[in-house]
């Protein structure tokens, strides 16, 4: 991991921006000097729209969790922003749109294609970008993951044990494989669903909810659309944290 | 109303049992010098099991509140605790314990037996009690309404402007005519749904967490049975009252 650049944001945070390989990432950390231990570290999770499209999001949860003692930190999904693209995906994009076009239900087989190729190759990238990131002084465990693609967040909560709990986004298409990977979810879960998001199904956000292994687990239902998931909503997620990670 | 009773407890709440014509009640505050302006209100709503037998739970919930700046009160339900029993509610439970051994799906008229009369009579108690406890120059609004009886809350949300918000506790039957008093409330709603509750129908609990008509509603679902609400919830419950009586 090389940092590529540094910048002190107006609240006392540190952005440096890394490449780990040729994966571009972004690392957050408070200045703040009662921050002298090592902080613990949540992976911001987001969709495939590229970092610096999903810039403003990410660095308002970065902040507000720096606020809270927390050391954040992403990476480029693949495909995404300015890495190389994925032919396979691309295809998978194009069927998804025409079978929304036309109205009709989203296939397996196409959620299946957009979905596992994806999660088979980002999960081990964020292992690798926690590897590099705990190997910092400044930053130390307990990790939790956060948002994102819930696929995505499922099998690193299966397959990385630094993981010790996450925040999901019921917010995207799930494979059905991946409701017996949830089944193999141990960890405690704090589960978002915008109750009205127009991209989503309820129903198998709710089931994909039942679904999952861990006997702590809380669904956070609100209303609104994919983007309108209220502030309080982001507090409550923040106090799951700090009872799980520190 | 008159005042019966007063204990200070151990952590600097006061504690006052009161009679509003037959109805026993009980009043918490603090006494905390801080606290000198008159108190927001919550009304805790309870099951009809008695005051006396749910005290423990609900001297938890109003010492909590009590730490935030809440005053709480709650009375006594109807055909509970030494009020006199109603003979009809007697013959609705006969008929409930009856399907439930039988292992029958409890049917839409015991529901609408055990609960409607119930509502009836205790609302305008409630209210009465609302009435009484706002003249008291300690206590101010805007009022919250907490737990209970999930159809006491319903039909207070519609017909009481006073309360401004309501926590629901999605644990017990629900008649089908609330589903249509349900999509009248229109007060900010924070919902608690204990996913594993043995006594509650979860498909039902979310066909109403859909049916309300608030702007502003979540729901907040927790592993474990119907008494098994974890602690942290509380405290997101509180954080709802804190934005919405403060």
């Amino acid at each position: 991991m090389q940092f590529t650049s540094e910048q002190r944001l107006d609240d006392g945070v540190i952005e440096r921006g890394f490449i780990l390989g040729e994966i571009p990432g972004i690392l957050w950390m408070t200045t703040s000097a009662s921050a002298s231990a090592p902080a613990p570290l949540i992976l911001l999770g987001h969709p495939t729209l590229g970092l610096s499209k999903m810039y403003p999001r990410l660095v308002a949860r970065a902040r507000h969790a720096a606020a809270e003692g927390f050391a954040t930190a992403t990476i480029e999904l693949p495909g995404s922003g300015d890495r190389p693209r994925r032919a396979a995906a691309a295809r998978a994009h194009a069927d998804l749109r025409r079978e929304m076009e036309a109205n009709e239900p989203v296939s397996d087989e196409i959620v299946d294609a957009l979905v596992l190729p994806l999660v088979d190759e980002a999960v081990p990238e964020w292992q690798a970008a926690l590897d590099a990131l705990l190997s910092l002084p400044e930053i130390g465990g307990p990790v939790g993951y956060s948002g994102g693609v819930i696929s995505i967040g499922i099998r690193l909560a299966v397959v990385e044990p630094r993981i010790a709990a996450a925040v999901l986004f019921a917010g995207s298409f799930v494979p059905r494989v991946m409701f017996e990977e949830a089944r193999q979810v141990t960890i405690p879960l704090h589960v978002l669903l915008q109750w009205d998001d127009e991209g989503n199904d309820r129903q198998a956000a709710l089931d994909l909810f039942d679904a999952f292994g861990s006997k702590e687990k809380s669904l956070h239902a609100n209303m609104g659309g994919h983007a309108g998931v209220p502030q309080f909503a982001g507090d409550v997620a923040a106090q799951f944290f700090d009872r799980h990670l520190k």
